[in-house]
């Protein structure tokens, strides 16, 4: 299989993050890659990964970074593949983190989830691939309907705390 | 009993949180309901809560969220009873709820409390209810003076701490 | 008339902020009165008014301050009526004002609204008056469909503005 | 022509920020719709929209708000399309608004951009609509290799500093 | 003995930051009084306190509280003896505590010092008494003297340290 | 005359802040001196100045400093007078200078006002100074009993700003 | 003349700041060049640019930028001549790029100076040429001394501002 | 043998971060010093050590600091030799420290690393004696390019976490 989503972290420390991405592709049967890359340890690796990114196939990377977090940004400036950032906790609560990957300037965005986000950034990996596959997105509106059910099963968790005035 | 506050969370995670809530509604014998929405996972169902709170008879609803906290904010859009809002602290301290919940535009305003003030909440809630309800009312006069007890206690504490040229 | 709203500033520099939250009151027809007090200039009148507030007939106090804003939390203390607070911008982007406003102790609540949220902080007390005044009830109702027109509004002037591409 | 595109934005005093998102897609002649909606003042509307867009033919959808910024977060909540968040800078730098559309919840991610970055989110829509359409792609990838000029041009104007010792 | 200094705190919480001042105190047998009162559960006290504290002869006053700490700025508003306040960590790193205290408006300061600084707190008191008493101005001096040697423990520390290049 | 307290900022671009500082102590009949000091650029003066200062009869040391800011922690290390810390504006909305003066190790506190607050530091020494001298405390008495004038000043100023609906 | 130092900029927008590097490399007699270049939109000219820069004589580099801001970071990974960065301020009073460049991983240091301090990374870059350069070092020794004339000069302005009370 | 690099800070308690910078200076076999010296308590030592510095023929000085961290500031001020600061963190997350370290007025800069980052502030004095050494230049080009192997190792961490869809 070839991987379409491929996700970039700066070291393995980050895994226990984006294990999270890497279970919801197994759920949507999407083939992935999930490597070790440092924009400032590797940077050659770095730039061969993104130029050469699109044409092995890849429709989407998801880089996660923390601190001076550079990778996703540098990745972004070297493909024209959508790239998703991950701010990962390490300092700072990780604002250092988000802002070294949000605050892109103009030409060069990264598609931004929130800090140590690993789920979300692959939930809009998905959405993008499901922009122009059907079976993704078929997949994809049952699991949105699906996140109903964790509020359902709050709720009962809730009804069976009682309180003398809870109606 | 019909409640006249509904107290709503994102999950029940918020509970320890919101049962300082719950605890208070008991003690002022105020009759309210519990239950977990999710603005962004049960988008629906807070629609449907918010327009239908007033004519259930629900006087105050207290919403609390954490992260990107919409709750409070879309109940607000879609009700005309007063929406006290909870910043929940799950990352940056608090500080992306607390500026998620306050910082509303014109026209929408959320009743905000401090980070995790989930008593603050209720109470807040009492003071609403008691503009219009003498029982209520008296209650919470004796309320608000027991707090100097607290403070007696603490200086009784204090008093047994002995230093050398403590007065 | 007497007055049920007070709506309470550190300075008269404060008034192009609070004039919002008075043209409020006045399209309410809400009898309102606005003084300036300071917790820290004039901390005896601030005892004063904040503990013969409800006597006078006053339902809900409106405190705006900047800085390290004590007012609405001071006044607070010393009455059950509740009190909105309005942080003031006047440093550090008035988060200064917004944290000394919100971050009250449990106890005494301060149901803050946005920084300079003049108008918010009158909304707020017009849906604490209407949950037992049936006549400002159904004029904030009103009030609350119109702001859709804003939009309204805005979508006009958007559909004035041409580009090639758009449908 | 049928919007592939959607802008959505609270004010029209958001369009100073996002005509560059609508002068792009002109750029690269991507059929666009640009509107106005408040998640605070036009709820329905906004359910109304998140809802039908992708029947509609809407692929991606931009949407920008400052403060409070709940807009980008309650569209990606009621749709399966992909919503890129443009935080707009009206209080505390903007900061308000990047937390309040980046720190979503597990679940319902959405990509964010920088603050007031309305090219950037309208580069990273054309990036996504890229993925399955080869024309965008072939000239996205023309417009990025296009960005080296503004260095170029930037050189230029360097080299017409003279210092005495610059070599 | 009469107290010359008066250390003020919300709660018996703040005991262990405070206690290393009430050990200075004890270290410079100055006498002192210890007391919690809150400017939010007890304004009445703390009002009486602030007003008559001159009167008894206390010379300066430390006020320590978290949150939106009001407590060293009230009493600063009514009394002329100096006030120093010590912002308490407890939400925020301390943040809000050390806003809500430091940024007094012009006319009421307070003397503020670093979050948590129990000590230092009670550093600076002994400065303003050694003004104008030669007794406690000797003994400051030498106190201040003898902080060399925790830097001369700390060097006999590290001396033990060896590495291979360590000169 | 000798002078009692010093002044002692970085640049005679903190004139316009500190000037409110000499205009009161003009107002007191204090004598003073105002120099420019850098902790960064004549450390060797500061020494100096540090260290003779209180056989010069200095009694307080006002030091004004913004960014970086080490001025009065540099001088209170080095003498035993009580040393109050101005941050100056000038950057990062005086973030920096405020966290650079305030948060002193133990052992050398520094009396730290607001940001900008030139007046506030010379109420302070005035304070200080009224610790041990009667004329002075008297005069702050009144001084400060004076506050009130400006709020009733300006609670004329409001009684000529006309509503409708108000009282 | 072959440069030793390289300035490099994001922009031409930079210039106001870097011009003060440019302007002291001048005074030192000390051979640079000035460029721009974007780790971003031109990453190969960076690759290529950090790769020569020791062959080609280059011994120290600055690097300017702003928002999320990569270049020094890039740059120093892909060279072994020290970097040294500057945060341009142009979003979050520069807070964003601040974080960007000194917040880097273990094992690629920036050096990092204030924000928008040109002339400090210049002086800094002439402190570390000194380190082997007798003659760099002796006009540095001078620079130096000469810090203390502005101090002289602001005195001098400060002597002529007459107070009352001033001594 | 004659240190060539010293170490400066402020207590043994930040031994942890900076014995990575020691432990790389035996690694480049560079002779160095390792003391503790505090701006505050041991004000006349510091400007001792600063101004003898060089002449003893330190060529980089690494100043640790935390909280008001003026430590490596005062040293920059009273020395031509290049000072590398390091903000300890022990508040604020740091962010005190850092400030304070790095927003260093016109004439003074201090390079400084990130928050707690002792190996890099040990590796950038390496870079900066590479600069006129070409033996430690020719160790750095090879530790540089080792960096790439801790990449490698967390690859084949990697390659043995497997996912069903992981090509």
């Amino acid at each position: 299989m070839t991987p379409v989503v491929s996700i970039i972290m700066g070291s393995t420390s980050d895994l226990p993050v984006m294990e999270k991405a890497a279970k919801l592709f197994d759920e949507f049967e999407i083939p992935f890659e999930i490597n070790a890359l440092s924009a400032h340890r590797t940077p050659e690796q770095v730039t061969e990964f993104a130029k050469y990114a699109k044409n092995r196939g890849i429709k989407v990377i998801i880089a996660a970074a923390g601190m001076a977090a550079h990778l996703p940004g540098v990745i972004a400036a070297q493909t024209t593949v959508p790239v998703i950032g991950v701010p990962i906790k390490s300092s700072l609560e990780g604002m250092d983190a988000l802002l070294a990957i949000v605050q892109m300037p103009p030409g060069i965005p990264v598609a931004t989830v929130g800090i140590n986000a690993g789920l979300n950034s692959a939930i809009l990996a998905v959405q993008m691939l499901a922009m122009s596959d059907e079976n993704i997105a078929r997949k994809f509106e049952a699991y949105k309907n699906n996140l109903v059910n964790k509020i359902v099963k709050a709720n009962e968790e809730l009804s069976q705390v009682t309180y003398k005035f809870k109606c």
